[in-house]
């Protein structure tokens, strides 16, 4: 079987295995140096997902990422970012309408981002004499920065009346509507602000998220938040990390410079948007997977549903994991080998315009649900430079596709994700000059 | 400062940092030639829980612990064994009152565990042609067995009228009785099996006992659940991991196979209780923490209540971590150092006749409250050869204790935990003989 990444590490003259930690290296290192809006990853052009589910089956949790930009355009960490194995994902209702406290908190966030990034508390855990509240809760002290990156989002509700932003705000960033099969609850929906905390260790990631609403207090409210799992990716053997049915997922995803640039980076918006440029937009749905059914589903049925082997990922129409999908080929009985309404089919770019996504999902439990059976299914976060791309995806498949037997959309948000801010500024400074 | 295991370190001629990797090597090679109880670490007398707590900053999940019992009186997992940094506990109710079917159970769980515990499957993921229900969900493959142990428990309902075992029930095997300071939800008490599925990776952990579960449908129905994390103990400077509060937890812990032989492993039981000899019992409590409450308070008075440092984590009488408390010691205004109601002080072997159990906790968080607050705790596994030492400590704690104001325990149950099972037989066998 080859692969992709064999090419490209063939081409830098560096194995895959030490890719994984040269790249991280690099990526800490050296991101001031990669040109454009590419970053960390630029530098090596290796794929940052694939090397990480590919690397070596030990995880160093010494590895840091940098919060501020050194060049213009340089996104925030956590979205290009190889996918670290766990996400706390929270949003909050701001429950202030005067700007300076938005910005304030904005600014502080931004000092204290820094600080975690770098495996360092964002403040005291123990004031001289203990005279004092703890500015650090420190759970996480001596654990290293376990390659923690948090993402900053802001929500529509940003952009309302409350605080004379509206004429700046973009005009791709809008609520995603009710679409076919949402099942969506009102406490897992929406929020003015957004943090996605990824780290290789949860109780850093934790630690980030639980400091920094800590800092919010007064200003903003947490509304819903999510512990995603299972960036679990770790044989030597496995190309990409599976979902919990069982499936690989991911086998398509965005990987190129050139693929982001065209689909994830926002270009120069128009209108009062120009602080958007280098940004992007996430979508986070909660998705449950009514896997206790799942389970009891024959193997043949689940590979139709998603249009792919279980244990290779290879497309039913034949080939390896990677190999690409061939949507019209047939079987002896006639029908196309892929079917048609199989997950894999109605996502394809090839059937959405060329469209395509950045996904960034992670697995989740929540225990048991009211009917006793196992609860749990995925955290799926997505980036694009519009998220109406999502929108339209999610419209076909929330109509047609065979997964919806088993899935309910019951969480739901969207927010601009500015770009990084430079040393001495803040993570959206440039919407309130 | 020096270190109880620097000691034991250069006795034995290697280095701390050596003796993670080689200590689990040797565990997984030589367990069998150890003598006695002690088993798996008896052979380097490294202590599990400093050593993978000062272990390196990487986790390698290629480890794996043997299943089967090689020698008499052998333990399961997961108790003496170095905690993994996940644990996803399951309790069961049993749903059938036909002897054969929980033998069978108990049977099929035994030998699944040992293929899980292998890194391997319980069965056919991918049927020939899919042509069938595959006999595992597949979430795993390829992730290695990242030093998973599964360990099974019975509880009293095991004991009841149904099976015809009640003569060979142990005396000391009874529900936790009502203590100060409970405040247990029904959903979150009891059950007649249990299963702690300890691993470095939490896909691992929650595979086993998703699998385990589908066994046993028709058999036995899903009780409550909790999933852990937090043995996040990755930095050099760290002994010791620290609870979600920001302190250490477990400084004082039983480490030497003396105390696991003393407090921990069941030594020849009268009655018909033969078979637990090697064996132990498992108390499991779900306590939640008041963390917002907690991180407003200031950190003088966090200290008083645990009667420690939080940096340090050094008893307030002075030293280092590892320094003895010294419960006597006063201070200029002549009152103790070290509080009489602090938590070290109620919980000191001291104050307790010489009594010590063997814990294992995990940090949790369930996401939010009802009051839109961090809802997050431990979730406390304790070890010991009589469940009523638990209880002394526990009605002390729960009737004086300072942490009482900020920790609620809204889950509790007890299990006998049956030494591991020779190859061939299966945990329990003997109860059924």
């Amino acid at each position: 079987m080859t692969h992709p990444d064999d090419d490209r590490a063939a081409r830098t003259g560096v194995s895959r295995r030490g890719l994984f930690g040269a790249g991280l290296a690099a990526a800490g290192a050296g991101a001031g140096a990669a040109a454009g809006i590419g970053g960390a990853t630029a530098a090596t052009g290796v794929n940052p997902f694939t090397a990480a589910a590919n690397g070596d089956e030990s995880i160093d949790l010494s590895q840091s990422h940098p919060f501020y930009a050194t060049a213009a355009r340089q996104p925030q960490g956590g979205v290009q970012t190889a996918p670290q194995r766990y996400c706390v994902f929270m949003t909050f209702d701001l429950s202030t309408s005067v700007t300076t406290e938005l910005q304030v908190l904005l600014a502080r966030w931004s000092a204290a981002i820094a600080q975690l990034q770098a495996g360092k508390t964002v403040g005291s855990v123990e004031p001289a004499h203990g005279d004092g509240v703890g500015a650090d809760t420190g759970e996480a002290l001596d654990l290293g920065p376990a390659s923690l990156t948090v993402t900053v989002g802001l929500g529509p509700g940003v952009f309302d009346e409350r605080f004379g932003l509206a004429d700046k705000r973009p005009a791709a960033l809008a609520d995603v509507p009710r679409l076919p099969s949402d099942n969506l609850q009102a406490g897992l929906t929406g929020g003015d602000l957004s943090l996605q905390a990824c780290a290789d260790d949860p109780q850093v990631a934790y630690h980030a998220v639980r400091d920094l609403a800590r800092m919010a207090r007064g200003t903003a409210t947490v509304r819903w938040t999510v512990l995603g799992f299972g960036r679990a990716s770790a044989g030597p053997h496995q190309s990409t990390p599976r979902n919990l049915m069982g499936f690989k997922d991911g086998t398509r995803n965005i990987t190129t410079d050139e693929d982001h640039d065209r689909f994830v980076w926002v270009d120069e918006p128009g209108d009062g948007a120009a602080w958007m440029t280098g940004g992007t937009y996430q979508v986070v749905r909660k998705i449950r997977m009514n896997i206790e059914i799942w389970d009891a589903d024959v193997v043949s049925d689940q590979q139709r549903v998603f249009g792919r082997t279980k244990i290779e990922g290879a497309p039913l129409s034949g080939g390896t994991e990677h190999t690409t999908p061939d949507f019209a080929a047939t079987g002896t009985d006639g029908d196309t080998k892929i079917d048609a309404t199989s997950h894999i089919a109605l996502a394809a770019h090839e059937a959405n315009g060329g469209v395509k996504i950045l996904r960034r999902p992670y697995n989740y439990t929540d225990g048991l649900n009211e009917y006793g059976q196992l609860d749990a299914g995925l955290l799926f976060l997505a980036y694009m430079n519009d998220p109406e791309h999502f929108t339209q995806l999610q419209r076909k498949l929330g109509a047609s596709d065979r997964l919806n037997e088993y899935i309910s959309h019951i969480g739901s948000a969207v927010f601009a994700i500015p770009p990084a801010p430079r040393k001495g500024s803040y993570i959206g400074e440039q919407l309130f000059r």
